[in-house]
């Protein structure tokens, strides 16, 4: 059994690490870290982990980490690991960061887009950034730290890896239009604007300006396609507290008919458990991968427009930050990649 | 007073139209239509109408209608008002549709779109479309017959005619991306698609490859820009009840800032009192205009790629709608625009 | 036009009166008070109100009050009234109170259940209750200060003041289970538990040792059957935003047929505008009621059991709050109840 | 590995069995029966469960289940298995019904409240009424035929039983306030009533005069006590899609402090794995056991009148279906009855 801690393990993205590391065969968790709960049992903080054996919430404490675990989950907020890795790197530990902090490969990219120079700028080209289904396989086995990818920046990079491996798109014209629900601002972001009266029956962009997941998107976009790549991406906030739709829109270069493109993207991701290419003419929601680890995808042409439609989605709390953070974990220890991990959705 | 007909008066549109209608000052609702509840009382059918003085459900009955209102609203389903306006016009009444029969000026494309001839095509022209912001204000006068605009050519509409009248937009690539809630699917799309269980906490797209309001949408800028409009257009299917909200993508045909293009808008508007054009740096939520007559608009430039970001706001059944015809009623009678609409809206 | 000011204009209540005293054909709004936001337009802060001609925010001051208005909503927190209306009173202000402060007729009561002592208890007694269904009609002429009831109250005192005043029912083993949506908690109860995220979905008790509105009901249940009343209240809070239903369970102290109990309700109400008696058979819910002055009841009487049920649904921010200030003070200033308040619900 | 089958696997219950046995490490699910769906893959019908390897849907042939499988879920409609079963169980399959059908053992009592005679009494005291926290362990071993317990009978008959059994409860007063969310309703129940603009912010009773599960509960109930028990039940519909909370309010026979009933309470669930008694003060909330197979409690006496309080939370797809059928069914061949089965809730 691989023994785990998690730090920040009383944050939305924290419980469901713990949900799903519960019922995982192959681990064990040893550690929870709350600075603010430690002393508690988790279940008082978050009821719905009643009814399971767990080690009591602790504060943070390397040493203490170093002796219990031999990977430690980092779902803390940014700023946190970039601070903390190092040590527990320094120990001995594997690290997943759950945070935005090693996801860039520029720091001076990180200073402009997060407002702050990066605390650990030696470690960002080691960093393995773990989109499994984009990240070569061969990476993993030596990796000792890994970013695990934004919520948006998943949704977005599946939806459009294969065009963009393909030199379909036009890099500087992409346009993203998602729409994410509520938990993804996490459990501490406490305001009136979070209050459930004011989001509820309500639907709204957010961050229209400027939101710090643009250039993720870019990196890996640009990753797939070796050129430079430019995106304008608008994250929308909607009434439900599960589920990322990302509705992508990407001027061709030429001319494709829809089952080509559909072909293209059967075949990129033939092999991989975890994303759905849904048959053309379908597309998927939310709902369908609510509580699981897949990415599904529905696509097709515009040809009034020359627009290549392509549409994603993921539960952000699984896909889009816990469950892929353990499907990092499986391939970093050799498992196969789905090793406990949700395949269906919880519905209705 | 203004003696008033409702038919199709049991389905959402046609509720809300008698809730309106019942708080005007200047009107009298003297007939309510309903083929399938003929003979009752509304409020057994729309409990949220008790207590209101209301005539009896009635069946469709030409004559009657004439001996009873000056004026007719049609909310029926497509296909109603083809068939049916041409006999209450002859018999002198007014006539408010509000189903997609009169909106498009060309029989060719409403066949095209709607797959089926249109059955009074010798009335096309002379509806009129009635976009109030949009439509000049002396074709009222005259008008017998008024296509009420559909809910999303409304926010799109509204959101984009600035920009088009400026020639600012490169006209074959704008792109559309639209958000609304369930009752726009109204009360007689009794599906497994549509229960509760199915819609609620979930997000998808719909209408993905082909949207009747397309044709429409483009008809609507092509006359703002004078040029041939094409738009890629997605809808949503949001997990509330009322609101669209419309995020428009339009490459810039010329570099502007966006404190230019916030004062073109601030000044196209600037006499429309349903019209709210948000301060720079402020985005429209769909609750702030929830049973309001209201559009509110937000934008931005986003220089990195040359792209004007509009997001507009409106209830779909109010100014996507019921509030939208009254509207063109009150001006249609020679009233104030504003006379018994609802300008704030109905928050938390 | 009766000048009228709102003391705490940007909470969820006084957000309401602000929106239906803006359509109220007999007063005009002269000031708006909201202490942390003094000096701003009311629509930066609540955007659903753009488009109103509004007097800007100003901070608490009797003098200009009594300058400017004739009558005082007083929408702050519990304390507010009880320290600052007896200085309004004598400057010649009315005070319509919308808080808990003048609602016991017991300083002992109140101090028992809400945990400090009264600071006007010389008050208490000249403080008018205003259920206007349950108050003496003559009462409001000479009232200078007018308590408007909590939301539960409301709702429970509708649904059980015609079987209490018959006398039917055993006055100690009363149960009232009520069901609240989230906005009665307002809009400056900011902690984790109001998250969306935390709400959403989600179905509770609340209070269930004890809860502020049990006396009050009990005051009300009393007065009606001559009789001391004790009850068992329970709240539960619906994810929705606004609604509440009161489901009541009265043993009955004779047998009575659900027909009897009809009529009785049917004779006790059928003079007043905004209490609706469905038929046998039909109950009603909340969504019938959103937006509305109304409160529906629907009776049965489980024979099996020897119970009465009783169910009762309002708009937690309308009949429950605003709706009911402002028809109390419709009935102060010798205007008919209904007067500018809306009849209708807004559904869907 | 247990061969399993579903029959009736489109419906939400047979939805939620497929995907709560995918992940069960001792059950292979070898056939699944739908009649209207035969020859398509399951995830035509319902898109959460992608990715899975499933039999494709059959029609219903007891031959081929016979053939394929070692024990049969019923997951359709009332009537189905008191049909059916008989055939299943003379092919020598176990058989766990979801439906109504095996509940009661009364033929009589089955006909007064379904309106139809039981086409199959001479199974009716045979069936297993399988509630396994309150039912003989040592029932199971024998058992061929289970009846899995409504869900509302499984909330008040956990939230009762330790009561009931120690002989506190009035057996004649019992009420019983349960609010369900909408997936109870099944994704076969097609109507305007259950359509997402009717339910969404709307919170109803339903049922009032008269529910089937009326009889059920009681029979549960008076097992417990050895007395004949009355309860008043009326059920509400919550906009939610999962979760039963179930409110009992229980007139004591004798007075008994919280802090007794509350050791009563641990006392009697201390081996039961799914069962949580929560902490005096503290009650659940639905979100806590969202996909759980928990049960959790909170309780309080109220002293002013006497009352016990008890509240219960479970997932009325999971413990309220297809969580408790599959306990069953680990219980039936001898399994722990934890077995695949999930213990924490799916929270936010």
């Amino acid at each position: 059994m691989i023994r785990i801690g998690v730090v920040g393990a009383t944050g939305y993205t924290g419980g469901e690490l713990v949900r799903l590391l519960s019922v995982h065969p192959r681990v064990q968790i040893t550690a929870l870290v709350s600075r603010s709960e430690a002393g508690k049992p988790i279940a008082t903080v978050l009821p719905h982990l009643q009814g399971l054996s767990l080690p009591t919430l602790s504060g943070y404490d390397p040493d203490a980490l170093a002796a219990q675990c031999e990977v430690v989950f980092l779902a803390g907020e940014t700023g946190f690991a970039m601070e903390h890795a190092p040590q527990l790197l320094t120990r001995g530990l594997k690290v997943i960061d759950l945070s935005a902090d090693f996801r860039l490969k520029s720091p001076t990219v990180f200073a402009e887009w997060y407002g702050k120079p990066h605390r650990a700028p030696e470690l960002l080209q080691e960093a393995l950034y773990g989109l499994p289904e984009l990240t070569p396989a061969d990476a993993y086995g030596k990796a000792r730290l890994i970013a695990t990818p934004g919520c948006y920046p998943t949704a977005a990079g599946l939806a459009l890896a294969p065009l963009m491996q393909a030199g379909l798109a036009d890099p500087q014209r992409i346009i993203i239009d998602a729409k994410s629900g509520v938990s993804g601002a996490g459990r501490s972001r406490i305001s009136v604007e979070y209050l459930f009266s004011e989001l509820n029956e309500n639907f709204k962009a957010y961050g229209v300006e400027r939101h710090r997941h643009t250039p993720e998107i870019e990196q890996t976009l640009s990753q797939q396609c070796g050129q430079s790549v430019r995106v304008r991406f608008t994250p929308h906030l909607v009434p439900m507290t599960r589920g990322i739709l990302c509705t992508a829109y990407v001027p061709l270069t030429q001319p494709i008919r829809a089952e080509h493109l559909h072909a293209l993207y059967a075949d990129y991701y033939a092999r991989q458990p975890f994303v759905i290419v849904r048959p053309l003419g379908e597309y998927p929601a939310t709902r369908e991968v609510y509580g699981s680890n897949r990415c599904d995808i529905g696509l097709t042409v515009d040809t009034r427009t020359q627009t290549a439609v392509i549409i994603s989605v993921i539960d952000n709390l699984v896909k889009g930050a816990a469950g892929q953070a353990i499907q990092n974990m499986n391939l970093m220890f050799g498992l196969d990649a789905t090793t406990g991990l949700p395949v269906a959705g919880v519905l209705p």
